[in-house]
């Protein structure tokens, strides 16, 4: 359930070719909302994603978010900016706000223009909807090679009383985190009806974003359109967080986002199970997560998971080219539970019980590098015949 | 045909499950080479990787490199260097040569120990048929996904005289250059009758690799185990090269290590055609370098390009993340002579004509920077469902 004063909605706009496919969505709150935004950090930046860091930097507050779909609108340049504009104005007037109270959101194919026409057509139609509050209609708006719709609200009880945050996001493919910005063909809109301020707001995300959709990578990709929206119309009866309850708010949307990202990775195209990769005892957390990273994006790693392969020789050798400086020869290596390699070597080991936990929806591999006291987890799938299937023909 | 002195052979050992699969090869000269040798750049090093790095230091001249395929001998501890080391004593024996004199390289699934027994039994086997020089009996026994053997020769008239290049490699997974060293599952062997310096030797084999080993990808893994020898025994009939004869030389290495990097690429794990990543016009080398080497190991890209989709969008979002600053908005790519995006949007192109070129069994993808006068090209494959097959099922 969305967030007092929060409503969405979703409708086919003529994007898609599919008639029956959702291509166009609206999130709307009724009074104004902070809001912090975290985009990609490829140098190749969508229309949309332009306007919305240039907005977030000039105004305070905000009404709405607007997406689709099907059109990437990157690589449009002039009138890919014009084209967004266009669909924002037409989308504000018939909600009647201001025109830079919306942000908006593209996914889709890159280098194509939006079909402004059909969609400018659709506005009024997409404005009416959004008073079902219609989460699901929302959602597969977004959706492109998801096989299922993403979204999850939850509750949280603080000291001065109960806040909401729902949150959506589409995966499946070009998702690559980087830790320097936010990296992969992902959108995450996240609403609620607690009341913070802007920089609070950033913060909160910012810490969110690092333990979930930074940690998730299917492809090793990275798209120009990533955008996560956090909207607080501060709705909610709680007035003002303290420290305490902002460290409950944190940890909610950690909580939430994580989720998230986990299904990101277990629908990553092609996958047939969602692996997590946890490096422990490093010296440094970014020491574990840059080794964690390159594990979780290793073609040969992924490849072997897919066969149910307990070939940890492959990440070991991913290990041994991430550009981290850790003695190989004292790295522990677990499948499940089941000890595979002790300092750097062969142990001997139950094949079959390995290959039945690789078998498993979700498993998990250790690393133990036995240096330290820091440690990341890494979200990622394995490498199957379906995703080159899908890339393979991915425009057609 | 061997350069002057030379001697080769390969046979099966009992390394290779399969009987009629070579496993165990022989480079031999009959006069002391200088060497020069570079090796991968991972933290994880195999046993003959270290054997060889440190030999290199220590000792000037060498006579033999023996190598085997099925078993890396990476991850396996002192019991590995030993392991190597009475295979490499028990080949001096037989040869009647310095133990020292001799290198070694192992390719094959990391963590197992090398069956010693065997490949010593096997020796005497082994050093009693390189006098039948049978080149493809060696070459053969260094493969293991490759789909044929790689191996040219190459005469090089000089001003005093006649010069021979022979040189052999295996790929085929695992392959992935860096700058700072050489990085791939590959192993190449060059052999020449040329006088050279170590020094000299050293440098020539340098600038060669990084046009060649350096500048191919197939996975964008790196392996415990690259080694590239290059060894001169001075038996032709020139003398010392002088400058120009030694820019003579470069240039037939240049082209012999091309030649074979391309035939790697073309031949990685499932590929069905080889890319050329063309980058031009950048500011730096280094640019040009970073952006090509990110394209080439896109799992979209390569998704696309077995498609044959020629979907410029994901060549330009890999250019994004390259970690380069270009802008983006001056690129210009094509596909073949077709040009499919200017100054970073897309132009009307011929989508039929550009899908025929990227049928073919080679093509060329050009992205010009406009931004300097550099360039880089790379060599990569596209990544196939049998890339997939090929690696999900590789121990067993």
């Amino acid at each position: 359930m969305l967030p007092k004063g929060f409503y969405c909605g979703g409708i086919h706009s003529g994007i898609a070719k599919n008639k029956n496919k959702n291509d166009f969505a609206l999130f709307f709150s009724d009074s104004p909302c902070t809001v912090a935004g975290m985009f990609t950090g490829s140098l190749v930046k969508s229309a949309p994603v332009l306007i919305d860091i240039d907005r977030i930097k000039k105004y305070r507050l905000f009404q709405a978010i607007v997406a689709n779909s099907g059109c990437a609108n990157a690589c449009t340049g002039k009138q890919g900016k014009r084209d967004a504009l266009i669909v924002c104005k037409e989308v504000a007037k018939h909600l009647k706000i201001s025109d830079t109270d919306i942000l908006a959101a593209s996914t889709g194919v890159i280098g194509d223009f939006l079909p402004v026409d059909k969609m400018v057509k659709a506005v009024p139609k997409l404005v009416d909807t959004i008073k079902k509050k219609d989460e699901l209609a929302a959602v597969t708006s977004i959706m492109t090679t998801d096989t299922y719709p993403k979204y999850i609200s939850k509750k949280i009880k603080v000291s001065t009383g109960e806040i909401k945050i729902w949150a959506c996001t589409k995966g499946a493919g070009m998702i690559h985190p980087n830790l320097q910005g936010l990296h992969a063909t992902m959108l995450s809109f996240i609403l609620t009806d607690a009341q913070l301020y802007q920089k609070q707001l950033q913060r909160v995300l910012e810490v969110a974003v690092r333990q979930s959709y930074n940690c998730i990578s299917v492809d090793g990709d990275t798209s120009t359109n990533d955008t996560v929206l956090l909207m607080a119309n501060g709705q909610s009866d709680t007035g003002k967080l303290d420290a305490k309850d902002l460290e409950i708010f944190q940890e909610a949307l950690n909580e939430v986002t994580l989720k998230l990202a986990k299904m990101m990775a277990s629908d990553g195209e092609g996958a047939t199970r969602m692996i997590e990769i946890f490096v422990k005892n490093a010296k440094k957390r970014e020491d574990a997560e840059k080794i964690a990273s390159t594990i979780a994006t290793s073609p040969l790693v992924k490849t072997a998971f897919f066969g149910s392969d307990a070939n940890w020789g492959r990440i070991l050798a991913a290990l041994g080219r991430a550009g981290v400086k850790v003695n190989p020869d004292r790295v522990d290596i677990y499948i499940g539970d089941i000890m595979t390699a002790k300092d750097g070597m062969a142990v001997k080991f139950d094949e079959k019980k390995a290959k039945k936990i690789l078998q498993q929806k979700e498993c998990q591999i250790t690393i133990d590098i036995k240096a330290g006291k820091q440690f990341a987890k890494y979200y990622t799938c394995d490498f199957s015949y379906d995703y080159v299937k899908i890339n393979g023909s991915y425009r057609s």
